[in-house]
């Protein structure tokens, strides 16, 4: 692990939906890693790329949050570990410390709060907010959401211009949904916002206007997990091997209560938006072909993509790839939320605000950014943590 | 297409296996891109990236070579279009061209002839590579190896130093296979040479200094064209989501002459052995896991490889990734022979000499290399195309 | 091929949909058979298990039908030379028979047709046929639907009794969709029905009783041939295993006329509900998991279609199956149309009236039949040939 | 559960490779069955087709047997209950029952034994197996050999008859390896054999006759739980839609110890042969297309197998299958032993002796039957447990 060379801050990490199944994984992953009953796979900042950066440690970590949901988070992670997501013995060694975060978490905010009181939504995101920070004299608190996917939200005037959207909010408009609600919250309270769910939060220019005005940072959004990761890997190499793409279909299949809720089409919107960007950025037309989400119960947390690409090459002769990507939702999601914590807390050390490209690694649809590539992301994640850490002196001796 | 600010050099490009499907592809597609009949799908040096780099024009190419087999060009063309690889319609509008090819190949070189009279078939190249020169009154020459997998050879002294090998063959002494044989035939003959196939000619050091005491670049080996190529796209994106790789299977069938060969297990060692580094260089160890090659005659040149994938992510969560990839083998190698072809021509203007690095992107086992990732082989790719054009003025205006 | 003892009955194949891929398909292959120019490859009925029976023989058939498409049915078989559902070379030596076909058909059924003047449409489809027999000196005649999917048909009462249906048509009521009108015609006029295509012609009690009344057979719906055919193979397995089957997911893209008409979901339904019945009949529950059909013009006539099964053994074990097939539609189906036509002449000739259940092995979605194991069916299809041969003396010698 | 009409007969199993993962598995879930804590999944015996057979009844069963390893059962099954082969809960709840049976193991059979000592061995084995059946007094007792796949016997002249091969034992000659030894001794001992794993026990004429002689059946071989019993589901499809398979790749990963020895080319010889015989039997033609075996320790009990399959319809239009099959074997084959240790009881009180051709539906290359296609054969099982049930009285009321 790292080693900064000045006093690590004491930072927290505050979390929309702290009791869904990638915060859960999240916590429960955090814990046994401090309690060294788990590896570091699957965290980005834990590769030796990110030595001597001088990121905020783990242990040092306080994690808080709110959610809608009720069951307590030693529940939640026994859930899991019926799942197989979570290992079987782990729960029992860390249930103190799910029991302590548990016992921070606040209740969430509805679709009915921000649509009837908007007002004292905010007041109330705020007044939790700041009693977090206060209680455990935090010097940087990272609000991430990782709720479900909300649909975009209905355009109106106040979303283009950070004044007019501050005085809906004071008339007590309800123009905001949960999640820009929440980052309106996080950015007034002095917090940085990063958005790990579809929504519209990162990308109103009202509310970067206020990431701006706070000098906080924001980044998202969607995190790059599963088929849209692999899209990103592949479609550079066709691009750059001057292999043209015919058609590129997709099919997903999850369950658990991420699946149902995208089997809703209206929901849906946000996540297949998002998904359609890189291909069109990366190979510079979109190729044919569907993006489908369907809920299969049997499925849980494990999600099945199927991916057909038709393509040309030389002489138009035609060829195919198809892949299957069986993947753990949660545990490909958890770990990059304590990446990004730990990431944006450093350009908040260093001063950054508004959105911060150099994170596009981690999102279907980078704010700030037009980079979709995976290896360029991954090498400008890299360079930008460097160069921060440089800047503001964390880097290690 | 880019227009050079310097007189297009006279540039010939001289195939080993010039009756191979690879070259016979390779042959038709040239024609047919040089009489508009294709599009410049396939070929990495017509994406907008090579713009003002000045490469040697498609028009002004001359194609010689050698082959041991003997049926005429313009019938294995027809047997490609037969096979689909090739469309139909093409192969009739442009049979001239293909019977000008084919009148300039000459007489392969067998294992026999290198086992038997090594020096009197070095003589012969040599021979015949000047004449393909004068004739043509060529500026530059490239010779590319595109004949069949050979087995490495046994090893021997000589291989280690230019004048220990120079002496052997000057001694009649059959210490090389006819890859190796005809590298030496190029180099001494004032060409550059590139070995598309396995074989040991660009990896015996005595030929690498060969290439610098002659002032000439080498480039090779094994051209990256299916399970490779996917393998250097999608391992880095595990190893820098720190996704431990727990097994890597790869299955591979194809059919044609190529399927036959490597269904020898003798030919197929170096196959499989420039299929096994990629992984351990990128991912930093070697996954569990087998790569077999079987022949299955009724698949025709198009390759079907499946892949297994076994990962591990956050508190050890398994998952796995599959994908099966159904390729045209010389469909996708043939315009990777012009590719290469032409930046080679472009290192010998700028006079590199030896395995040249930069064109790693290229190959399964790159001579002078060992960046295996495929987006920074890319990246570098470039970077050298305009650094050397720049260098020697070949720059477009 | 079979050797009648009996003198081979003259008889016709009319085809609703003549000009369509599946029709011109079976046109051409029919023809090619009869020229030996194609192999039995695809026909059922020439499997060595129909020796004997007595089917009436290829050369002896007369091939008529209707299309509302205009393109000659030689320039539509160039069209599928080009998209490699025919091979090069076999349309250019069977033009003349296609051209001779092409001259018999008539215009064809459209919804307009059957909204605004379903009287005078009847009349004028009975002439067709009558003129078709005539002309031609027919003993049999079968009609079969291969025009495109219909949506189900709104519900009328005279659906329900023939009799009122003949009224309703007499009284110019528009209660019949395209395919149900023609089976009315071809009944009335002496010629038995299939529907090859998921329509209501053959499921409406009134039309099934129409047959009855006539001495006439009906056969449908809905060829299985893709996905549904591979469900009917494999549920079994599972089925017999005591397997449980916890999810089946079927994800189907293809191109050509029929994706684009599948893709509107009104159209659809009938294909989906014939798709669903298979499962629940052999499991005997219905197991979780979507089916979708999605429209990519890139594959044309190849279906391609994935399918993800979870299930669960021993102990509660859970395990998975996938499968992707690539199969031409038309290749698959055309067959079949022949093989129907031939077994529905034996049918005629014994007499036999009414849904024809021991043909279920054709159809998604088998009329009259509730056996949808793929094994049982192929079993009773033969015994019945066998039967049915016997009863009335066509069996060879 | 079945209700006999005659009283349950007192019966024994008697397993060679007890303490195997196949034999844990089944020996877990016979108890966890008795004890309701596992459902009839995955037991083919349970099925309402068998309701009225009259087969012995589970909770009467004592269960034996030896193994040459000396982990105790519980210990073995918690290694399962960590391989996700058995629920998490269940193990400690049938530890009694596990040490019941561990309780009654004796010493394995090795191949030193066999070699060295062949005429103890017998002697040693018929004790253990005499022992058992006083014991418990049992009426009937079924040998089944789940130990690992062994290479086929050498050749030796009292193969073919039983007289010489009891005088070869009798002249302690080592003609036998581990499993026909046991074969011997259970039939010479009055208990029936059954050879789920690929050996010679059940082929060996001599040993064939030596059942007849002793009025016992034999059933065998090499449980068809995978790839295989796919193949013999799908192949019949094909054929009988006149569909030419053109090749059939089929690529098994496996891990665990049947990996391991499978890995091992002497070994797996026997398992390659009864995988290849299906395919000719159903087809009338060995397709082209390789069967490969590989060893990947990740994968554990889980065994991938992906096959591809290309095949020919009408107009010789190339089509493709391919399928990826994801099961646990141990769990599939556990049941399966239960179902033949009932049903070869039921033979025993119907005194059938020898071969047991009706059983071909549970085996890879069944003895006595040439019958391959997968719902005949069930067919032919449910014909011959109802017939045999009549004849001796068994079936319920």
């Amino acid at each position: 692990m790292d080693a900064p060379s000045t006093p690590t801050p004491r930072w927290g990490l505050w979390l929309l939906g702290a009791r869904g199944s990638v915060a859960t994984t999240m916590t429960v992953g955090w814990a046994a890693m401090v309690a060294n009953l788990a590896g570091p796979e699957g965290m980005v900042t834990q590769l030796s790329a990110f030595d001597g950066v001088g990121l905020p440690g783990l242990p040092d970590l306080v994690i808080g949050g709110c959610d809608i949901g009720e069951v307590p988070l030693v529940k939640r992670a026994e859930q899991l570990e019926t799942a197989g997501v979570v290992p079987h013995g782990v729960v029992d060694r860390i249930a103190e410390e799910l029991a302590t975060v548990d016992a921070r978490l606040t209740a969430g905010v509805t679709a009915r709060d921000v649509a009837e009181h908007p007002a004292a939504a905010l007041a109330r995101l705020r007044a939790d907010l700041t009693a977090f920070r206060t209680a455990h004299d935090l010097d940087r608190v990272v609000v991430v959401n990782v709720a479900s996917t909300e649909p975009p939200v209905d355009p109106h005037d106040s979303h283009r211009d950070v004044d007019l959207l501050l005085a809906a909010l004071d008339a007590d408009l309800a123009v905001l949904s949960p999640a820009p609600l929440v980052a309106v919250a996080a950015l007034t309270s002095g917090a940085a916002f990063v958005d790990f769910t579809p929504s519209s939060a990162t990308v109103l220019p009202a509310i970067q206007q206020l990431a701006e005005r706070h000098g906080l940072p924001l980044a998202g959004r969607d995190g790059k997990t599963g088929e849209t990761l692999l899209k990103t890997a592949l479609a550079p190499m066709f691009a750059d091997r001057a292999l043209r793409v015919r058609s590129w279909s997709g099919m997903n299949l999850l369950g658990g209560g991420d699946g149902q809720t995208l089997a809703d089409p209206t929901h849906a919107r946000s996540k297949l938006e998002s998904k359609a960007a890189p291909l069109q950025a990366i190979l510079g037309y979109q190729p044919d072909g569907p993006v489908r989400i369907d809920h299969v119960a049997d499925l849980g947390d494990w999600k099945t993509a199927w991916d057909l690409i038709t393509f040309e090459g030389f002489l138009g002769t035609r060829m195919q790839l198809q892949f299957t990507w069986q993947g753990c939702d949660s545990a490909l999601a958890a770990p990059l939320v304590l990446d990004l914590a730990r990431l944006v807390a450093l350009a908040m050390g260093a001063g950054q605000s508004g959105p911060l490209p150099a994170l596009a690694y981690f999102f279907k649809d980078p704010v700030g950014s037009s980079q979709h590539r995976l290896a360029e992301q991954f090498t400008d994640l890299i360079t930008w943590a460097r160069t921060t850490a440089a800047a503001t002196g964390t880097t290690a001796a």
